[in-house]
């Protein structure tokens, strides 16, 4: 049906279309994608195409590729090297001729990283964390899923796909978290799902005393740790290896596409509970594998980032250092444990507007945070320095914000 | 909790797991990766790494890089020139700072792949089934999909997810599908999801008159073309091209991991269906952006085939010849009318033996295709050839399978 021929008594499908578009616009968090391109080898910098004559230099403060791992001269070399030795796809599923000798040294290497017997890549972190709760709780007959108001949108989805009952807990709260337990059957089967990082305000969760709770209620555990791996831990093992809880954990899911630079997502876990998923999972079974390409490349940040701690140094050194400059310059800065800093705005139009004029005056290139990525009323600027930012770019980044919060007579800290 | 322990009255985590592994081994489908390397240059051949002292060559029959384009010289200099270029992964997602040039390239030459006004990327096509159609049927009150009753696992994830109704048609089964479309009230939004080429039979999907029922029934269509883009079409804009039916479909998905030979999916559609989609699908804005090494990669790649018929042609020669042989062996060949050569053995414990001979006796690597890819009782063996599989390689392959057809008693064709 051509979408724009209306028949009488029918459905209008452009006008449903346009009004949630209008919706978009209306609260003032319609996106707009930049247009943006690295500069390999000068991590920050990059090149903007968006509203100008030809590309135009940019300092990136908003990337994930939090350790500059994807500009990482053996992570470029290993992936040139799969590239030229098979080529650029796999070419199939894992079951159907994509499975590649490449896929299982980094199974084998994630699986070390955290301590496990196994794991298991995915397409990406998203797909990890929707393919295995769903997965998870499905096979457990009457499973009910203890979630963290804060998880993530994957883990959501997940636990919305597994059909199961969920108890949304509040975000951190151990004695919610108890009490939601404490109120089921002890012979239903139980799942508590929750983050290391949380990535919008990077703060930390509790793990050991989680994993208490699920000791004295038999439940099962499952930990993201997207924004952790690579960055915390003796080896990059995030948060469950620097506070020795890895063993505790009944699963670990990270991603390759954040502080290893690349891209994928994977699980780690015990033999059996990886060849569940791996068995029945379909967002797992039913998708081409990852690229050897990319492959290739995570194997070779992995193993860099498990011997170098050089990357997680210079990244505490950076935030510690940017959120001391928002203090003393008065600016809303959201105090955090980790490498996270977070500005508060509270305004998705406004937080727009400063974004919009740091691109634009100040060759500084931080994307607005809007719902639904956070809370309404909680719009932010979420930077993340890391060891390539320097003193004098984080001094700039300072002027230049105090000068915009001046302009747009915005509210500095209490 | 660790899954070792079980106090009374609780569930016994390990038990369920084992359980649920000894089903797929009673029914004889327990899947096992072959651990392969392909070799760049020399498609279709590969290295084994299981079971022998070092790497093995054999020959791959069942890859889904179906016009080795994953090898293509054009395809492997622009990723190498994309990852010197901007480095590994994006470091983000689209809306934040994962927003490359690349990115922005390809969906424009996508859109005009298939004559359409936009399209959008996803990491894969099992992602850019299930974000569309669960986003698609979500966004429109009331809707009901009517669904092919064939269609892959991703988009009826998709559809389950939406939360929407759903009427399964029989497969290609016009009168069905009017049926159920009649059935409905005019005033509900109607979605309309099929193929074009199935992968597991090879049929195609009437598009045209399926499009005169959407029309008559004011439904809207979405069609997955992944195993026919590249293919099929003057420009390998897929069936939908051939037919030029692509005016008349409101959502045509794809992948760029089959016949493009690198990684990711996508979809083309009227501009106002792709903001939609961009704007309001979590598994499009909560996940990191294809890496822009395989964005360059495809780009190169669709553009290459949309110029050069030559792939299309040897492919098609390819299956034309293998069929035949087959045929004329008395193999029990399904006689389709596309690339995808399906060989019925109907029973899922000797589709696997026959595989295991033809790899470990013949250097021959077909995967057995077993339940739940396809229906219990029609388990096979599906053979892809290429535009690189020699008429030496297929009479090798269909002495191989006579000789093994008749070890083990099967039945041949009547």
């Amino acid at each position: 049906m051509s979408i724009d021929a209306v028949p009488a008594r029918s459905v209008d499908y452009n006008r449903v279309f346009a009004q949630a578009i209008d919706r978009l616009h209306e609260e003032g968090r319609y996106r707009v994608f930049i247009d943006i391109l690295r500069n390999k080898g000068q991590f920050p910098n990059a090149r903007c195409f968006a509203g100008h004559n030809g590309p135009k230099p940019i300092t990136v403060w908003c990337s994930n590729d939090y350790l500059a791992m994807g500009q990482h001269p053996a992570v470029i070399a290993a992936m040139e090297e799969a590239l030229h030795d098979v080529g650029a796809g796999s070419g199939g599923t894992r079951n159907i001729g994509g499975n590649t000798h490449y896929h299982i040294d980094l199974e084998g290497e994630l699986a070390d990283l955290h301590d496990k017997e196994a794991a298991l890549l995915f397409t990406s972190g998203y797909v990890s964390n929707e393919a295995t709760l769903s997965t998870l709780a499905r096979i457990l007959p009457g499973c009910i899923v203890f979630s963290d108001e804060l998880n993530h949108a994957s883990m959501i989805a997940g636990i919305r796909h597994s059909g199961c009952e969920k108890r949304v807990f509040r975000h951190n709260d151990l004695a919610h978290l108890e009490e939601l337990l404490a109120a089921e059957d002890p012979a239903v089967p139980k799942l508590i799902a929750f983050e290391s990082v949380y990535s919008m305000d990077g703060d930390v969760a509790p793990i050991h005393a989680i994993c208490d709770l699920a000791d004295k209620y038999n439940a099962l555990t499952y930990l993201d740790e997207v924004h952790a791996v690579g960055m915390y831990g003796a080896r990059g093992g995030g948060i469950s290896e620097r506070d020795e809880a890895a063993s505790r954990l009944t699963i670990i899911e990270g991603t390759l596409g954040k502080a290893f630079g690349v891209m994928g997502g994977y699980i780690a876990a015990d033999r059996t509970v990886i060849d569940v998923i791996r068995s029945y999972a379909p967002g797992f079974i039913f998708t081409t594998s990852l690229s050897p390409v990319l492959v290739a490349g995570a194997l070779a940040s992995v193993r860099h980032l498990k011997a170098s701690p050089a990357e997680r140094d210079g990244q505490q050194a950076a935030a510690a250092m940017l959120k001391v400059l928002f203090a003393e310059a008065g600016l809303p800065v959201m105090d955090t444990t980790t490498h996270i800093v977070p500005l508060m705005v509270g305004d998705p139009v406004k937080a727009k507007r400063i974004s919009d004029i740091l691109l634009r005056e100040y060759g500084v290139y931080v994307q607005p945070i809007n719902y639904p990525t956070v809370p309404r009323g909680t719009e932010r600027l979420r930077f993340t320095p890391g060891p390539a930012h320097d003193e004098a770019m984080m001094r700039e980044l300072t002027a230049a914000l105090v000068e915009i919060w001046g302009r747009l007579e915005l509210k500095k800290a209490a």
